[in-house]
């Protein structure tokens, strides 16, 4: 369950009263200490919070990882590393499907396009953005006073540090944390099973348990064309974590909305959820048809595919939780009792009239959606690509403060090494993609609207299609920085055809963003509002939404009952083996040769998965798992079906996180890989 | 192609003037003679027309077929023999995929719920439809004159000669003519090969050209527990047709909307077929998905998911088609030309006035659309059962003339078929098909609209669905023949909650189908209005839109040119092993294994698939490919992408119909099936 990085991120919020046991995704900053004391009698300490904290790796692409080696050597999920790997890999030579491993440090081959981050400190600095949106500012000048004191910050911290540094909305804007990260960008692949046995059971089994995965891919840190030296990093049990045992799992959470207003929910249950549905499954059908028709269609597409069936499931089971008249009814009873309490509590007014501003809010934000997604749903990489130019040029020029949040100076090298990465493009998945977004772009406009009659110039979306993918000169990384470095005027000048339908769509894409943008300010100001209510009622035990930064979750290994039938927490060996038999070994429950091979020569009951009670959402994909030493257990890689309500809410009844075990990961890098210079590394601690 | 049974068919019109080369689906009652005597030099004789029709058949199940020998031996698709061969299987025997053949006659399995026709007769029946319903009767009057009329005419045939009789509307209600049918319902498979060879290349390959399949199946028609004697069939053509060669499809095209207005085809472009799109979509990744999770699962759903890959991608087609600005730019064009025509004709006025009658019907049905689609939406046989005993009990007591078409005498005993056929319905199936349609139900209607709240009673859509599937005993045919014959005191003694899920929708959708009805009444009635004014115009070089009645196209043996790349017109068995080869021999483009063995057997150069100019559409499917001397030369089993703006137009330049070829055909029964006494009735005309 990686998180996707397009995700809609309708807004922060913070976390309620009432939590349930071993609910919570917790600030490093404010840990559940005396919680984690009294129900497990476990300390935790600033020294072992530390440890984990510099121990945590958050890949940029969408997904979490941890140190286990001091020579920089990173654990995270094979679907993590799905895209790099996919890019990594030739027609020739699909590392995606057929896995790698590199024999010397010669042999690490670098990926094109990542960047990873290890958080080194966490500021508060609620005090100085608020000052500088004054209290009398309407939505839209305070949203422009706030990103301009963030971008302010933000620069400042990079300058004076060097460091990534982030300003992190927390708490529905109830606070503002800086964040300084350590980047990396050279990160090289040391060894990645084959995607059968690391995805196991394929989208079938996804979101399902009992479960056989191996999701797993190491990389390693560089710096200056040398590993890095972690001094931090989590030490590898043998034995991983036992029935019962209480884990910890330190990692990114994308987003959670648990305390959006019940007018919120509606819109998402009544439009946002649906319309991502409508659209995944169009996408997954184009995709699935077409990597049908040829074995090398099917490697172009696969990452890309495997990403919106992930994303289906989400859907699917988010919708699922809205539109269930108990889950449903349970969150509208919650806004029912706050609201009673706001209504006889000083002040309380204040926030029911925010309650009041959000509704109204959403309801002009529902009345902009259809357009703006038809606006902005053009779907290739040429396309994206040239937007990007064309903007670039456009706001570079301006002062920092007034750009558009992404051409920040704070961002920039992240944004340039996107831009300019060669990861490959294919002409024939570009035209594919192109023509149907051009389809649906159609029939969300009209054919009569003047901005299709302007796209279109006369064409079908096919032909279109064809034409725009085939002349536009954007997949050439040259040209891209010709003319980024040559600013409007160049960009002007290139007459690229694909170029100039991104200035069509450029100005109404602009209009409707700055609408969005403002309604937004308001419910977020709306929400801070009712997030200090809130506050005032359900004191400190609080953590907010999820943001995709470093959070803590908890709980014991444990297993659950699910239609009557019970379901134990850990897998092995021989229910990999079982599952393949009952299935006559088809895929996707097919098993690759190698394990098929070595199946005598490994110990059959090695946990190999596990469930937990952690709260964990999309984004904690490749989390570590930890135990009170402080050692790694085992990897995150998925939740069950029934966590996927976790967007709204968190459940400790059936819920559960999925996990890789720490002796499944060893047992088969041992007898089935064989790679004894890998499992003496994660052994020692060190090459 | 096969023939979607549950597509919406809006309406049916006349074809036009400006006929291309080989353009139409003529009536039997009025073929194309001067055409085909001016361009090939073809007598087209009554003694070929009668001895084509009554070696013609129609299988109800949604296609076509011939007979091929003197003891009732019939040739289709194996697509279109899908359904049943799919449930003639079980979990240890999947005929479906692994094909089958009879070595006696006593081998031969009846299939569970086949009717298949033979037309008998046409009558021109207009004057008496159009006496019974007096031209100052408004819209919904109308619609029930002219339905008690034609159930009348219906049941008169019927009662005088046993025969299946069906008033059919042609040229846009310009005309009404009685097709007699005698009627089977005794039909023995006798051989399928797999699937595999049969969908060679899989819905990637669907509608595309060149092709490999050998999409047949022969079934033998029985009538009191012995083989037909069926006098007129096709006798086999050992060689085929040549390229270059005339050849004639006698078939049963399911729908045209050829000469739809534009404001209808605006509502199919901005509404109808993008919403088919997105409810096929859903269909596919459910299945599919679900597919994926077990071999039983994928036997059970394949039919099924087969038919939602199929109408798929005539979807895709059909938008592409419309949302051209080429294409439709020539519709719109075409439609102001006739306006023109008509206003400078006498009595042009009142067509014209017409087409305004007919765009503000389609304004209301447009404003009908919407919910009548979401109240018509519950997926499951289980409900479809359910709402049909319901709708029986309460229909069956009205006078003929007033009930819903569907339970009129005449179709009766269809209908009964239908309803107590004991054809293995899967629970776990019905659950997941309930539950995605609940959910979709619940998200066009609101989750707080009356029905939706009554339909679900307070569980969520996939609670709700299990609770009903499992509580419902429709699945019981004893209980439905008991309910059936009880009528609606029965019905409603029997409180099966499913069928009170029925009762709860039954007003509303019974409610919306009348309005339907009345609006394509007014616009029947201006359709016929226009059709006559045309018909002024254009003579009687017309042919009527399809209405899955017997037809005759024709055209010869042609490639085509794409892209700049010629393709020819016939593959070969070479062909065949080149693409596996090109492959891998990976699905869905591996052989099966005795295509494997007996390769060096067969003589590659036997043509196996080819192209013909024919104007066929979906329902085409298993129609003979004829020769001038009446002679089987090939079956049709699909068009190519192109061919599938052919609901709106006919294109001779690169839209082409698929056939299999009869050497093809032969050469794989005798060297890679290997069964003789079947290659010899083929051979001889009889056993």
């Amino acid at each position: 369950m990686k998180l996707r990085p397009l995700l809609f991120i309708l807004a922060a919020c913070i976390a309620g009263s009432a939590l349930r046991a071993d609910e919570g995704m917790w600030l490093f900053s404010a840990p559940p200490r005396a919680q984690i004391k009294a129900k497990y009698g476990f300390d935790l300490t600033d020294a072992w919070l530390d440890h984990v904290r510099l121990s945590s790796v958050r890949f940029n692409s969408g997904g979490s990882a941890s140190f286990v080696s001091a020579d920089g050597l990173v654990i995270t999920n094979h679907h993590v590393a799905a895209d790099s790997l996919q890019k990594m890999g030739s027609k020739e030579k699909n590392i995606l499907r057929d896995g790698f491993y590199a024999k010397t440090q010669a042999d690490e081959i670098k990926a094109n396009d990542l960047e990873v981050n290890v958080l080194q400190s966490i500021e508060d600095v609620t005090a100085r953005i608020n000052a500088a949106v004054p209290a009398n500012l309407s939505g839209a000048d305070a949203a422009l006073a706030r990103r301009k004191i963030i971008a302010e910050v933000e620069k400042e911290s990079k300058d004076k540090t060097g460091l990534r540094s982030d300003v992190v909305t927390l708490y529905q804007g109830g606070a503002y944390h800086l964040y300084r990260f350590k980047r990396y960008t050279d990160i090289r692949l040391v060894f990645a099973p084959d995607q059968q046995i690391a995805f196991y059971g394929g989208d079938p089994d996804n979101f399902e348990y009992p479960r056989y995965c191996l999701d797993v891919t190491f990389f390693r840190v560089y710096e200056n064309g040398q590993p890095i030296k972690s001094a931090n990093f989590l030490k590898w049990s043998a034995n991983g974590a036992a029935d019962g045992e209480l884990t910890f799992v330190s990692g990114h959470p994308g987003s959670t909305r648990r305390l959006l207003t019940i007018a919120e929910l509606e819109y998402l249950r009544d439009n946002q959820v649906l319309y991502q549905l409508g659209q995944l499954k169009r996408e997954e059908v184009l995709l699935n048809s077409w990597s049908g028709r040829s074995g090398e269609n099917a490697r172009r597409a696969k990452d890309e595919l495997f990403g919106i069936q992930n994303s289906r499931k989400v859907s699917d089971g988010r919708i699922a939780a809205l539109q269930d008249p108990v889950f449903f009814g349970a969150k509208v009873a919650a806004e029912k009792a706050l609201k009673q309490k706001l209504a006889d509590m000083p002040g309380g007014t204040e926030a029911l009239a925010a309650y009041d501003r959000i509704a109204a809010a959403q309801k002009v934000i529902a009345g902009l959606a259809h357009r703006s997604r038809a606006i902005n749903s053009l779907n290739s990489d040429s396309f994206s690509i040239a937007n990007r130019l064309l903007r670039a040029g456009d706001e570079r020029p301006k002062p920092n403060g007034e750009r558009l949040s992404e051409y920040a100076d704070a961002r920039r090298e992240s944004f340039e090494q996107q831009l300019f990465t060669d990861k490959p493009i294919y002409t024939d998945l570009e035209i594919l993609t192109l023509a149907d977004s051009l389809t649906m772009f159609v029939a969300d406009l009209g054919a009569n609207d003047p901005v299709v009659l302007a796209v279109l110039a006369g064409k079908s979306p096919r032909v279109r299609a064809a034409e725009l993918i085939n002349a536009t000169k954007v997949r050439d990384v040259a040209f891209r920085k010709k003319l980024y470095e040559g600013g409007a005027a160049a960009v002007a000048a290139a007459k690229d055809p694909m170029i100039e339908v991104a200035r069509v769509l450029d100005p109404e894409s602009r209009a409707l963003r700055k609408s969005f943008e403002a309604q937004n300010e308001i419910k977020q100001q709306a929400q801070a509002v009712i997030g200090k209510a809130r506050f005032a009622i359900d004191g400190t035990n609080n953590y907010p939404d999820a943001t995709f930064t470093l959070r803590l979750s908890y709980g014991p290994v444990k297993g659950y009952v699910e239609n009557g039938q019970k379901i134990p927490a850990t897998t092995n060996f021989a229910g990999l083996y079982a599952r393949a038999a009952d299935q006559d070994n088809k895929p996707p429950f097919d098993l690759p040769p190698q394990w098929i091979a070595k199946k005598s020569a490994l110990d059959l009951t090695v946990p190999f998965n596990f469930v937990s009670t952690a709260d964990i959402i999309g984004g904690n994909s490749g989390s570590p798992v930890i135990n009170r030493a402080g050692e790694f257990v085992g990897i995150i890689f998925d939740g069950n079906l029934q966590s996927l309500a976790g967007d709204y809410g968190y459940d400790d009844i059936e819920a559960r996180a999925l996990s890789v075990h720490s002796a499944g990961i060893l047992e088969a890098l041992k007898k089935v890989y064989e790679v004894p210079a890998l499992v003496a590394e994660l052994t020692a601690g060190k090459r």
